[in-house]
């Protein structure tokens, strides 16, 4: 397992680089049922997510999270707090695009975004570089580029579970032995 | 959601034909950190699962289950039993193999499965059928179907999470907001 002191640039690269292309491999052309099967309203009479809704999500960060706030460890330190972000802007921004759209917009954002990642040309002593988060406090630029891979693969197994649900009777007795279908999802 | 009155094959085919260059878009040319990051020993002396393994595991179904299983409905019914399906066979099986060497396999085979299913011609009345699996008794032939997709998301699951938890330090604190860090697995 990697620490932050061990912390290689190049396999981050390596996953943001690849989940454009994954999602679009998996979703472009899909019927309805996996797409949006899963929208509907919570208990809490929050928006549900779908498949659509995550390709959305991950949008939105592109546009206000992650370089954003690279920029801003390396511009301010802890000088200033990152902006907060919304987990749930893409429930307006997405409204009346389709889904080939946004897989397209995120493959353009991603790439903008690896494009000024390059340009940074970051050294590993730069990894180490302190920012303030409004609510976790201190993090450093290693553990955000860290959390960008990770953040894709949190909403690649966000989406296989909102799919995997719209079978969770189809599947008959199987259902035991299929442990996505015992996954309520993590977050709060 | 759907119930086993209303299955669509179109929409199950529609997850399988995806999942193999969706995973090669993911998975192939990644550091080793990412594919085989995860392997070693369990508390229980057992191997544990890395992407590697999931690819290699989901080739064991295509040779020994999926399609096996469908024919033995239609040719046998109730009168006998599936074999069983050993979960764990690929960690002999993919010995010696390069996770490419997998991901071309693991395509070539789905292709010859689906071009095998459509063969069957398949009507609305067939996915009733019944047969009998060794452990959870009469499954229908939509139920076996349904979960050859949902078992192909459950490993993307599986695999989102086993990637992610290899930079469960390296993200800090953040940790607090990726639910994929929560997730201990769902199999037994």
């Amino acid at each position: 397992m990697l620490t932050s002191s061990q912390f290689e640039l190049a396999e981050v690269v390596a996953i943001l680089t690849r989940t454009p292309a994954s999602l679009d491999a998996l979703l472009r052309g899909l019927p309805d049922t996996w797409v949006h099967g899963s929208e509907g309203r919570s208990k809490d009479g929050e928006d549900t997510w779908s498949a659509f809704a995550i390709v959305g999500h991950l949008i939105h960060g592109e546009r206000t999270d992650w370089m954003p706030r690279a920029r801003m460890i390396l511009e301010n330190g802890e000088a200033r707090s990152f902006d907060p972000f919304d987990r749930l802007a893409q429930f307006k921004e997405s409204q009346g695009k389709s889904l080939d759209q946004l897989l397209d917009e995120f493959a353009r954002l991603r790439g903008e975004s690896l494009a000024a990642l390059r340009a940074l040309n970051l050294q590993p002593e730069d990894f180490a570089r302190r920012g303030k988060h409004p609510a976790l406090g201190v993090v450093t630029l290693s553990e955000l580029l860290a959390t960008w891979a990770v953040h894709d693969l949190t909403h690649l197994h966000q989406l296989s579970r909102v799919m995997a649900h719209q079978y969770r009777d189809a599947v008959g007795p199987w259902s035991a032995y299929l442990g996505v279908l015992k996954c309520t999802g993590h977050s709060s």
